[in-house]
């Protein structure tokens, strides 16, 4: 299934993308959010496939929201593909670097993002996301991490290089900014992404095509960042993962490779749809 | 005014202490959350100070939870005491070091905590915290910073630092373990806090005095690091940005001076009230 939110900023509701439209789900469910993944909502929503058709459909007008509801923690994992750590002058890592982003750097796959005053460096990161299915701690091992994974997104960890490495400290002061995670457009559900290892990932800005990856070369997969992280913290039903960015951001580039107002950016992941992102 | 929250984990109630005693304040207001912030609910709450006495009891069996809310987001600083940047043998940075805590390892002040079975260098970082009173992002100076601040408590930012320190990457994995950050007893409002750059500090484990500091060696105060933490991201009403811990912490100790699941630690701070932890 693919899962999606739509309506206004804050105030989304659920539905789903079924036989190429969306349709209303807000009849049945309150929300894409911990409380459905708890309470077994996926089983539940599986079990209503044969009345899909009959669901109101979504008026094209309607925005696309994020498709989950905001979590209570969104984690990332840097440097997790080897061509990326190495145009960014980096070691590859021996475990999983993590870090986290605000949950209120959330929107949806085609929300314009505001580029402020003071960036000089804004570039881009396409991610393969999962979305955890139910709270976790200290998973024994891979395998049960992947039994706890709900699903699987787009992402995109937009991020201000100028503040991420000119500022001091820890990372998370470039990956902050209102907006700087672009989310979607579906969520799709972990049965249905049997290939989540080998799926092709292509981002462009203004047309060019700057990223053109795989998760093959991810160095951590998804079940194995799940089981990692779980020794260090408690995860919710609903979190969010990003599990890193392929080769080919603009930090990677000689002269000024990054986005000013007024760019666009396209990107795709094999079965995980668009985004289509303008800067303003 | 001294906000309280009071009840079971994850179901506390609102409450206030009030001439030395907890009175429920759940008949009024839901929660001393994002929303009660947002409506103006400090001002709300003030007006009805002359029906405080008349306020049910809180019995005294029932838990002290965290003095607010759940937040959006909890952000730290680090190294922000000269002495405390010195013991842990780094330099005292130039602008303000961020990293951030999930939010789901906020405790109650009394809560016992436990050091799950990998950790062997648990230690404690007793804190002044704030709490922001309204969304912000870009605030004009530390002026206007100061006005968006609600109020004050005691934090402590328990951190492993095998994780944090010895498994690569960011200060996050060690900060994150559930229970690790007792937060309370109560939230002074700004208005009764006018003395908070110069606040006495006091941690003991096991009766002996570990940190002793004063809020007046901080290196950026309450207000400026609000500032300048809008400068990177929106802050909402609700969200805890812990404010860095002064000396004493194990890590600048010789030999083991970490916490083991027996221990006890108890804490105040000037006017803040004290928090009593036992580790399991």
């Amino acid at each position: 299934m693919k899962l999606i939110r739509f309506g206004e900023k804050g105030k989304e509701k659920p539905g789903i993308w079924w036989n190429g439209a969306r349709r209303d789900c807000s009849g049945w469910f309150d929300d894409w959010n911990a409380a459905f993944l708890r309470d077994g909502g996926l089983e539940k929503l599986a079990e209503k496939k044969t009345v899909f058709e009959g669901l109101p459909l979504v008026p094209e007008s309607e925005r696309w929201g994020s498709p989950v509801a905001r979590p209570a923690l969104m984690a990332c994992i840097g440097l997790n593909y080897a061509d990326h750590a190495r145009e960014a002058g980096l070691e590859l890592p021996k475990e999983p670097i993590l870090f986290l982003k605000p949950v209120n750097t959330i929107g949806g796959p085609f929300d314009p993002v505001r580029i402020p005053e003071p960036c000089r460096k804004t570039d881009w990161e396409l991610e393969l996301a999962f979305v955890v299915g139910r709270d976790v701690f200290a998973l024994k091992d891979e395998r049960e991490a992947a039994a706890a994974i709900a699903g699987y997104c787009m992402a995109n960890d937009l991020s201000e290089r100028s503040f991420q490495m000119d500022r001091g400290g820890q990372w998370v002061k470039g990956k902050s900014l209102p907006g700087f995670c672009p989310l979607g457009p579906w969520l799709q559900t972990a049965d249905e992404c049997p290939n989540v290892s080998h799926l092709s990932m292509q981002l462009s800005v203004n047309g060019t095509i700057r990223q053109d990856g795989s998760t093959a070369d991810m160095v951590f997969n998804p079940a194995y960042i799940l089981w990692y992280l779980s020794g260090f913290m408690q995860l919710e039903a609903g979190d969010i993962v990003l599990t890193g960015t392929p080769a080919g951001v603009g930090l990677g580039r000689e002269g000024d490779a990054f986005l000013r107002p007024g760019d666009t950016l396209d990107a795709s992941i094999d079965g995980l749809g668009c985004q289509l992102i303008r800067f303003e």
